[in-house]
């Protein structure tokens, strides 16, 4: 049995080495997964260059558990949030601080238009209230990059704090924190760092975590307690899924071995690339303005011409070898297409074979 | 290189076949992993017997998440729950709840001796206000096996819901939930169920769980909402470890080969006796008397004659291939060995065989 090719935002498919490297059983406690979990949590660090001022917060569990936490790290009674939303990744950061019980204010954009800088900087300078900003890199609802450095400006001069939803985007498209100031960068195993899923982390500017203490009103999801386990004996506070994490540090070293994030971002730039410019060619036009569109899912619409069921279309590619995604719009018909992933334009090309030979057997039946 | 065998509470030694089962990329919205989920809940829920009453809730993270996740969505803030404390880890329970602002009580008893019912009766009797109990079935702090028929019994007389931390105890010590009266049982996937670290379960009366919507103060902890969305598309909410989950229906579909939760204990009971008999043969005593002991984790106490420093022992025998746990009692110098995943009582023999070598070098040096 050949495995599908998962053409997803994660989890996709991964090196077979990464798989391999879930063979062995580890105790947590023992010093040989303690020096592996120190080793995870520099590379991540360094993936990020936030040695001289952040920490990495390692934490059990999928994206969506390292964001809450890292917001009931960070955000205290008192503080008030502004999350900036374009798509449903941003939408859930205002649900989760709202189920918590912060205070939430939201500036919304269409789901094809990008975050604007200068609305966040009028909404700033218009309430001394707001604290915190909160911004989706890459919505992977669409696939559209935000404007990191832009907003990212605008936040650190107005003197508020910015927590970056980097999921889709790290270990691909570059957050140099010596650069751009940044709070805390939110992210997860099975994305561009191409490891499985379980774990997610957080890079925060260390004084801000430090201060942090108790204010969580989670214990699981407490990134003060977790980093202070980590710097008193390098153990987990609860029991790691001890197989993701030498999973991810050994997809870490391979991220290295590649060339790193420059590297990365130019293997899967050219897989947008062959695949955007095949699906048009196929009669499936992009979504989003091209200059929009990050090379890390690809959101299609269904020709008009000739539109497909998206439930047949998944079945036929599925049938042979590929697994695309859903849409997740709700004003468009339309599927996505991942780049990411331990995938090359080789397997783009085959896809794209593929999707010729379905809309054949749809225009011949 | 040879693994080293885990005498640990977890992470454990599992068998090859359950970490081969992680070789395999899955899309975690596609049928087969659909199916692949379905089966782990129904697995579950026939371990406890619980198909008529229960439902399966998996999370991802540790089994402490599970436990707050299971404390959010049912504990309401007029509730007021009673924890019934002997070891850490139901000072564990009461310092979650506590934490998420419920109102909690406590009644302990010393770390030797096991929680007694009348005394919960007592309690119970005695204050209107408390609505649910929390009881940990094993204590891992000592291997103390707690009375859960007694506590349900008197629970359930008392009109109050049980919630049972049944972490250690999950897969051997069977827990019959048409006989015994329990509103929510919460484990993990890395302990007698041999499978490894990541994901965490509860299964709970279906009539408590229906009415508990938007009750939980966490989106990612949120039981209800994770459960409803198993019922609606079969799908996890938020990316799943989908290599965790793999080998968690894997090592389920193992369980049901040996004979079940029955067989296991069976083979767990053989490795304690053959462990307590070969460790009292070279001078280690048992923290607990016999009777108390559940045959998951031993205590032992170093022997005053000949006393050890634990690191130096635990290196000696990791060094020959067996990582032992350390104590976890403030007032008894202790260390624990664990009797649970996929190991014999050969490996345990062979375990005492390198006790006896350290002990020798010692008494040489």
């Amino acid at each position: 049995m050949t495995d599908p090719i998962l053409l997803t935002p994660g989890p996709l498919t991964t090196r077979l080495e990464t798989r391999r490297a879930m063979l062995r059983d580890w105790g947590s406690r023992d010093p040989a997964f303690i020096a592996l979990t120190a080793e995870l949590r520099a590379r991540l660090l360094a993936v990020a260059q936030g040695e001289a001022t952040h920490a990495c917060v390692p934490l059990q569990g999928s994206g969506t558990f390292i964001v809450e936490a890292t917001l009931a790290t960070l955000l205290r009674p008192a503080d008030r949030l502004l999350v900036l939303v374009n798509g449903a990744y941003g939408e859930r950061i205002a649900t989760i601080a709202r189920r918590m019980g912060r205070a939430v204010d939201v500036l919304r954009w269409p789901e094809d238009r990008p975050v604007d800088p200068g609305r966040v900087a009028e909404a700033l300078g218009g309430d001394p209230r707001l604290t915190h900003v909160a911004l989706v890199h890459c919505e992977t609802t669409t696939g559209l990059l935000n404007p990191l450095a832009g907003v990212a400006a605008v936040v650190a001069q107005a003197g508020r704090h910015l927590l970056l939803d980097a999921m889709s985007s790290f270990g691909a498209i570059g957050t140099d924190l010596r650069a751009v100031p940044v709070a805390a960068v939110m992210a997860s195993s099975n994305k561009c760092l191409e490891g499985v899923p379980g774990i997610g982390f957080a890079l925060i500017e260390r004084r801000m975590l430090a201060a942090a203490e108790s204010v969580s009103p989670s214990v699981s999801l407490d990134l003060h307690a977790q980093w202070r386990g980590f710097e008193q004996d390098g153990q987990w506070r609860f029991t790691p899924p001890v197989q993701v994490v030498a999973a991810l540090v050994e997809a870490l070293r391979q991220l290295e071995s590649e060339g790193g994030p420059a590297a990365r971002l130019a293997r899967y730039g050219e897989n947008c690339r062959v695949l955007v410019a095949g699906m048009r060619r196929l009669g499936f036009d992009l979504y989003l303005e091209e200059a929009l569109q990050a090379p890390i899912i690809a959101t299609f619409r269904m020709p008009e011409a000739r539109p497909l069921r998206f439930a047949s279309f998944y079945d036929a590619l599925a049938a042979r070898g590929f697994l695309i995604y859903p849409g997740k719009l709700t004003q468009a018909e339309t599927f996505r297409i991942g780049c990411i992933g331990a995938i090359d334009r080789g397997d783009i090309a085959r896809l794209l074979t593929a999707v010729e030979a379905v809309l054949g057997e749809v225009a011949a039946a």
